[in-house]
């Protein structure tokens, strides 16, 4: 097998994700399915997809006829054996429920040709757990993408029982469908930009818990700096004020590390508030137009 | 006293810290004086300064009417007297060896009119170090620049006995400098960004030290998602790599944390090659030119 076998490939899952990574594909010439096992959740990534597609537009990262091109290469099913037939590669973004990435996998690889190549985009889980459900370890590895508005880069991170040739289709797959990939040679819980932002995070936390300096100017700091469109406070609020505090938690109870105990501490208030970040409107910042977002963010500091 | 008290700002020291930190407070209408004990430095410094601009106005940061109008309002000595005569506020960037910055502290506070505000721009130790050397300790305290090529970010960091006063005006005047000030209500070793920064670099250093992924992956997945031009890697090329391996030493000793341990390991044979960094032209990466800076180091993953 080689990457020119690859021809379909079935993105599982409609979700945020599962829509961002449909764009690179089709847009590498792929014949993309996105299957989904809610008819509902198809018809929002089939609106979805052109608003991310608008996004990448703005930033200069896709032209309008390239998007109008690739849009016709993506079609949705519920249907999983329509989406299963003749799939080459499958890319796994359903909710991180292990139990249900189990099911998934396993319901697949009973529909898929022997040859597909399975991939997990997968945040917070390792493949390595996943290896056996999907009844072809040696052709199973994480594909991880970022978020595609802003960035090419994925990592290839695979488990010890994936094979080096496969491991190599999926960096060429990467390749043409214009991602830079990053080639991990182990499994590491975060893989690489999370893994050091997931530090960033603690040091951000730990610097307003200890009443060190506010959340805007953490990120008034981060922006400035880095020049990116939003900072630590801001990327926690997407991710989910409740998901920040549970992995804290997690690691100040394993650790005893006083930074994490006082973060998890910190953390807590904001949960027993209700105040999980953007998908309830509020956490450290209001939404919509959180303040981050205005033009004078930074100049407000002056 | 208040902000338009402030005529006359003086740096100590004229290596790249001081040329850098000269260039917005002239912008900013002020008179400069750039002391140091060496006249050959501040040969060097009258060198250095035009080609700091000269960055500035490729990054856009800068016109060239500007640094034309700018660079008159800079003025250079090696007399003590001089300098300190009329001084309104002091910017210490002389090296990072406690012992010199006590001495010149106190020797500037007895030159110095009374009224003169001392600020400090070290990047590693604490204002209240300090407190009693400027003879002055309600109007001392941390204004510590980053890199002005690229940003504008400064840290205003007071000691337990800076005045509030004196705060509001260090604060006026890094606004009136075209500075972002990131208000920190305490001392932290290491400020808002470096301190979130030194996490980066002990994740980035596990990565590799734990043969995850290579050198030049990690900076390619930092550069690609927040879109600097370089990664933790170039980075700590510029810091150095013994400045690197004694703060990770030092911590490793201090807290036994494995994946500092397994860094100040890591490190030592960078150390032992005597392979420091730029300043020696070989570090992570080979001088000039590294591979980091090549167009097209994205893509060459590809």
């Amino acid at each position: 097998m080689n990457i020119n076998d690859i021809k379909k490939v079935v993105i599982l899952g409609a979700g945020t994700m599962g829509q961002q990574i449909s764009i690179p594909c089709a847009l590498g010439g792929y014949d993309v399915v996105i299957y989904d096992i809610s008819e509902d959740a198809l018809q929002k990534a089939l609106k979805g997809i052109p608003e991310i597609m608008a996004a990448m537009i703005a930033n200069k990262r896709l032209t309008q006829s390239e998007a109008d091109a690739l849009i016709k290469r993506i079609t949705t099913t519920s249907n999983p054996e329509v989406a299963a037939k003749d799939a080459d590669l499958i890319n796994e973004s359903v909710p991180e429920v292990p139990e249900l990435k189990v099911k998934v996998f396993s319901q697949f690889n009973k529909l898929c040709p022997e040859r597909t190549i399975f991939t997990t985009n997968t945040s917070s889980l390792l493949p390595s757990k996943f290896a056996d459900a999907t009844g072809r370890p040696e052709k199973f590895l994480s594909l991880h993408y970022h978020d595609t508005t802003v960035t090419d880069v994925v990592d290839i991170m695979p488990h010890p029982g994936t094979s080096k040739e496969i491991i190599e289709i999926v960096r060429q797959f990467a390749v043409k469908t214009g991602q830079i990939p990053i080639m991990m040679k182990k499994e590491n819980s975060g893989y690489v930009f999370n893994y050091m932002m997931g530090a960033v995070y603690t040091t951000a936390l730990s610097l307003v818990s200890r009443n060190v300096v506010s959340v805007e100017d953490v990120d008034r700091a981060w922006m400035g700096v880095t020049h990116m469109p939003y900072g630590p406070f801001g990327i926690m609020d997407n991710i989910g004020l409740d998901t920040m505090y549970h992995v804290t938690e997690f690691w100040a109870e394993k650790t005893q590390e006083p930074r994490q105990l006082q973060n998890a501490v910190y953390l807590k208030k904001y949960i027993e508030a209700g105040t999980l970040g953007r998908k309830v409107k509020k956490g450290f910042y209001t939404y919509p137009n959180p303040a981050y977002e205005h033009p004078d963010f930074l100049k407000q500091a002056k």
